[in-house]
């Protein structure tokens, strides 16, 4: 006796595969574990205001992954902030992070619900005081003391639901709430 | 009469033109707004995971300014978020970010003080768990748990001085407290 199964066929919606989609979450639900990950950068200084990150390997599915390749990155400090302008600011690589994340974000989660989306452009403005860093007001913080955003997009989502979807981004998360953070000094 | 005026020489000290630094502090003491800076970046999906940031103009020192060229950084996914891997991820650049922060802030105020570094490298692990973002479960966040970090220095700071002026970082401070985020949202 034979049997003859069909692949059921994959939906693919706003470029993401909703059918691998469900399989993943249904696995979490199954195997918590699954979900943990960890992600990883590490930093080498040149001088001055240029330094390299490299990320290449992180932890996911209960396994050490690697990306297809390590995705290098050079920051720097423009010539009014004494640097050389070799790379984008380390602030405004946070930006492209939280662009990066709110984008993905609306487009895996309207997927999920049936969404199609055309399109997402959007910009970001965040507000920093030097007094803080330079250490000239202890009342003012070194970091970004508030981030604007605009997003305009195409698609079936309506502004309630966009608004709604972007905030469960990591990166939103990341921000807009305090992450506890560790740091161990070694000597060399 | 003539009267001859020699230039001050210039003290660099970890690549950081501390002259500069000491006259930037004055000058903003005498003019707080200086102090003010806007950074920005831009987003533009392209599918699935992948989408473009590009940084290029900011404000600062009371006028809009402009980076020597537009730093474009890809974002995706990696296979097993089911991305395509054309770049780092929103949340590696957000580590990748702190760590150019966190190393020019130590750079920049090490330099400030008289205290030569020679090198600095340092490693970023945070733990996300998919449970927030795919709302799997409503007291998980989305975002970063924690960060750990790891520095290896060699130079005149102790790793009591080391653990402070990291700390100064305004990445550190925008992730390890709260910002205000506003978003708007328009359909086109």
């Amino acid at each position: 006796m034979t049997t003859t199964t069909t692949a059921p066929k994959e939906i693919i919606r706003n470029g993401v595969n909703v059918t691998k989609l469900a399989a993943t979450i249904k696995a979490i639900g199954q195997q918590p574990k699954l979900a943990q990950f960890k992600f990883r950068a590490r930093n080498q200084w040149d001088i001055g205001g240029h330094n390299q990150a490299t990320v290449d390997s992180f932890y996911g599915t209960c396994q050490e992954m690697e990306h297809k390749q390590p995705f290098v990155m050079d920051a720097d400090e423009p010539t009014v902030l004494l640097g050389e302008d070799n790379g984008a600011n380390p602030v405004e690589f946070v930006l492209a992070g939280l662009s990066g994340c709110m984008t993905t974000t609306l487009a895996y989660h309207a997927a999920g619900r049936g969404l199609n989306i055309e399109s997402i452009e959007s910009e970001y403005e965040g507000d920093i005081d030097l007094h803080g860093l330079l250490d000239l007001d202890p009342n003012v913080r070194s970091g970004y003391r508030e981030i604007r955003v605009k997003f305009k997009v195409k698609g079936d989502a309506d502004e309630a639901t966009i608004q709604e979807l972007v905030r469960k981004s990591p990166v939103y998360d990341t921000l807009a709430n305090p992450v506890k953070i560790r740091i161990e000094v070694e000597k060399v």
